[in-house]
């Protein structure tokens, strides 16, 4: 049997674009002769489709194109993810299911069992779990269909009651297959990878696996769809951060392909990043139907890596860059900004906020009168900067760029409606020390950013002479701290019998958990760790609780 | 037996404050010679918890809260909802739970089964369901014990395939007891009401039913905590937004108390809307550990009302009004509002913004050239108006209040880092139509808000001329088509097919979707209806399903 992975790029709820990709999926995989073609969990609809599952129509347009691709079925049998009503009156209104379509018809759907509701998922709002496992007949082979998750829980300490594999694997399928839609981190393809071999090791199948490719908003998938022989060996593993299309012949256990199957080595964590950003970006923008983007250039590293990568992504020649220097900002903020923009060629802007803060003084004055400057005037020097960005996104049509990183939102350090204003944040799950292993991995061939900007003292630039660790522990220290409460949940306890200052310790705590009402006005971030502030990080506001 | 219900407001993550509402209760509930005390659903760590349940240091301090409670229940046993640690190694690693406490120590664990994920609940994310049924036996009463949701299953069409009480009813219990954490909206207290009386009548049992009261941010707890005879008839009801706490004497099936039992008139809504709006509030600012608030009053409607509810919530003194005219602004709108601000005797100031405006049209004349006046000139003045607030709530220590409501929300007309500013969204779930029912109810007694600010057409005054209507429909009727969208989730079709015209609805839903962008940076909206923007309502940002 000749099996198709399509490992496509969707767009939540453009039915339209959707059902193309997959027609003309069909057809090339026709064209290669092949028996079966996979496509990815939920692919009709785009995932996740979030609260549009509870619209009625929005189903209905899930059925139609359903329809739609199984007519296309005729001389190709296909799996395609999408939503399925529950027929029974009880329990939740949907399924997540994979569709067996073959001959033009529906010829079985297998639903999800185990659905994901932690971190970015929500998957048991909107669907009822499989209770009923059957193995699917199909030009004599028999196939263990399964749905993401349902491969995931093979642990010592399993998240799920239940292991589908387990109730199917008396049913003597020949192969597994999978259909997933598995977003990127930088820890996750090695932990896929090292689940999905113990899947194949545990219940001696070969698999084939696929997932999605592409960005939608905050959550970046990153392909890399495999297919594993029987003992858990890689057989093939398709591209990451792109689309693909590959057909394998299997016999019995033995798989083969026409062409030459690769493994990809394990790729730099830098690496991985930068390449999902790249696609975070092109695909908001060019899902909202956007290709224009602006940013604030400081001529600090924040600013200089988001611009290389927009730059990147979209063309130089769609790239604003604006300098606004205050009376604060060194020389070396323009020259350097302007070095980097020559270098990148993109577009440039410079509007100088003297006169504006200036301005604002003066209506401010007969309320703060003599008031000694403090952090509300820093503030308004940067919400004038949002205001000049908003207005010039405004007037011609670009989306701005925030340049927030993840330890200065971890800390609160920036301003609500000043520097925290954009579309979408680029940086804001990248903590200052992994922006700066960003710098160096855009200069690896040449020096885009240039050097002066890699190595200044971090600094705001909203007083004189102010550096960001005048109020912040150094960042790599700090960084290591908010890695251990962020990502790995650890207690103030914990972290500080790690060897780390107890008021340290407690005083960055304080900040994280203080400046949740900050991050709640964030914009969308592109979610490159296992832990990201947003939708998959949900803190209450006000809350006593500080770690 | 004498039962005692403590209907207390909590605070997240403040287990010194909950443990001392716990121990307040019990001193009190013992001198009234109560043998047991009934707790609401996580009453320990405050509902809901959100991720701060993730930290095993925080189900610690939980453990350590019910420990010191359990200490406390010599001579009195209590119920008092808490997480706890599933010990099986499958499944998620906690329960949501009712611990029955008694004679100093822990009796008795209940967990619950039916785990909300839908709206603004996330049970499913932190809890695994419960699976063993046990009524508790105490002083020769068998209790079937439940927690919230566990008794919202008796629909034709469940959202379950358990129900607890099903499983519980062929023990035999003689009392049924649920604790809860029961956000308000305008529909619910009517719908719990009717929906407890169906398990009184379908299992034939009294019940006591425990409710929080209190916000927690967003969600606002309105108590009305009820005891129900076994015919289902209500016994009693206790406050509607205030602690409470009661004592009964039940003998078989006859329930008795001390006071006299009362039960509400149906409230109207409106009503009902300004208590949930004046707790929300009050407890936002004060569990922040706030008490000034500062808004822009605009001489509209919306300023206007949450003005008077501020006041009201947080006393006159506490409250800065600030006016800000440009040069679009009419000599109504300064002098209705200082008419306003007079009655109240709340603080106030007037910042004129023409200089302001003047100042980013000069600086970005460069770059704008001749370009004619549109929205982003329209933007700048809301903008300015966001940094002069912004800077007042810096320099002064205010929160900012923002005046949205839900019909500009929903169809994104408002300027983010604008008029959308704000640490609470007083309105941002009452509709313009509700504002003007709020506006009447505020006058009932006397006229607080003028009557010209009431009757004048409605303006964001930021060019000549301009009326909300110039890019709405009227109020009337587009707040009837968003209820039915949002509210009701109807599609377009059923909209239309209702009488509405097909391009009006069409363009409303479009409008609805493509500024999902906006309300993704909202500040956390008072939730006051079924189904309010936040954190009950998940839409993806970039899709392209439009309704």
């Amino acid at each position: 049997m000749k099996i198709a992975l399509a490992q496509i790029n969707c767009h939540i709820g453009n039915f339209e674009h959707n059902t193309n990709k997959a027609l003309e999926a069909i057809r090339s995989a026709k064209a290669q002769k092949a028996d079966l073609l996979i496509f990815p969990e939920l692919s009709v609809c785009g995932y996740p489709s979030r609260d549009f599952l509870e619209f009625r129509e929005f189903i209905e347009h899930c059925e139609k194109a359903v329809a739609t691709i199984a007519k296309a079925s005729a001389g190709i049998a296909c799996i395609i993810g999408a939503p399925s009503v529950n027929p029974r009156p009880e329990g939740k209104n949907l399924f997540n299911s994979a569709f067996f379509l073959a001959d033009g018809e529906v010829k079985a759907k297998v639903h999800k069992t185990l659905l994901p509701t932690y971190d970015v998922f929500d998957e048991y709002r909107y669907f009822e779990p499989n209770t009923l496992f059957e193995v699917i007949n199909y030009k004599g082979s028999r196939i263990a269909l399964t749905i993401c998750e349902d491969l995931w829980n093979i642990d010592e300490d399993p998240l799920y009651v239940t292991s589908p594999m387990e109730m199917l694997i008396g049913q003597k399928p020949d192969i597994m297959i999978n259909i997933a839609a598995s977003p990127f981190s930088y820890t996750h393809a090695k932990t896929r990878k090292q689940l999905l071999k113990e899947n194949c090791e545990k219940y001696k199948l070969p698999l084939f696996y696929v997932n999605h490719v592409g960005a939608q908003t905050e959550l970046i998938f990153d392909g890399g769809s495999l297919v594993l022989n029987m003992d858990g060996t890689l057989y093939d593993e398709m591209n990451y951060f792109k689309e693909d299309l590959r057909v394998y012949t299997i016999e019995g256990a033995l798989i083969s392909s026409e062409h030459v199957p690769s493994w990809r080595d394990e790729c730099p964590v830098v690496e991985s990043i930068y390449q999902a950003l790249i696609l975070g970006i092109r695909d908001y923008f060019h899902k909202s139907g956007f290709d224009k983007a602006i940013l604030g250039m400081s001529g600090g590293i924040d600013s200089a890596v988001v611009l290389a990568l927009a730059a990147e992504a979209l063309g130089p020649e769609q790239v604003m860059a604006v300098m606004m220097p205050s009376k604060f900002s060194s020389d070396h903020s323009i020259s350097d900004s302007e070095e980097m923009i020559k270098r990148i060629g993109c577009k440039k802007s410079l509007i100088p906020i003297n006169d504006l803060a200036d301005a604002f003084d003066k209506s401010l004055e007969p309320l703060f009168r003599d008031l000694p400057f403090d952090l509300t005037e820093e503030n308004i020097q940067a919400r004038i900067r949002g205001v000049l960005l908003m207005g010039l996104s405004n007037k011609f049509g670009y989306i701005l760029l925030n340049t927030s990183n993840k330890s200065e939102l971890a800390v609160g350090y920036g301003t609500l409606y000043g520097d925290m204003c954009g579309g979408i944040s680029v940086l804001g799950d990248v903590y200052k020390t992994q922006v700066y292993e960003l710098a160096r991995y855009i200069n690896r061939d040449k020096e885009i950013i240039p050097e002066a900007i890699i190595t200044k003292a971090p600094s705001a630039e909203l007083r004189h002479g102010q550096k960001d660790q005048d109020s912040l522990p150094e960042y790599d220290l700090l960084d290591t701290v908010l890695h251990q409460y962020i990502e790995q949940r650890k207690s103030s306890k914990e972290i500080i019998a790690r060897g780390f200052d107890i008021s340290l310790v407690r005083k960055i705590l304080r900040m994280v958990n203080s400046s949740e009402y900050k991050r709640h006005q964030t914009p969308p971030i592109l979610r490159v760790s296992p832990k990201a502030f947003g939708v998959g990080r949900r803190m209450p506001i006000v809350g006593k609780y500080l770690g």
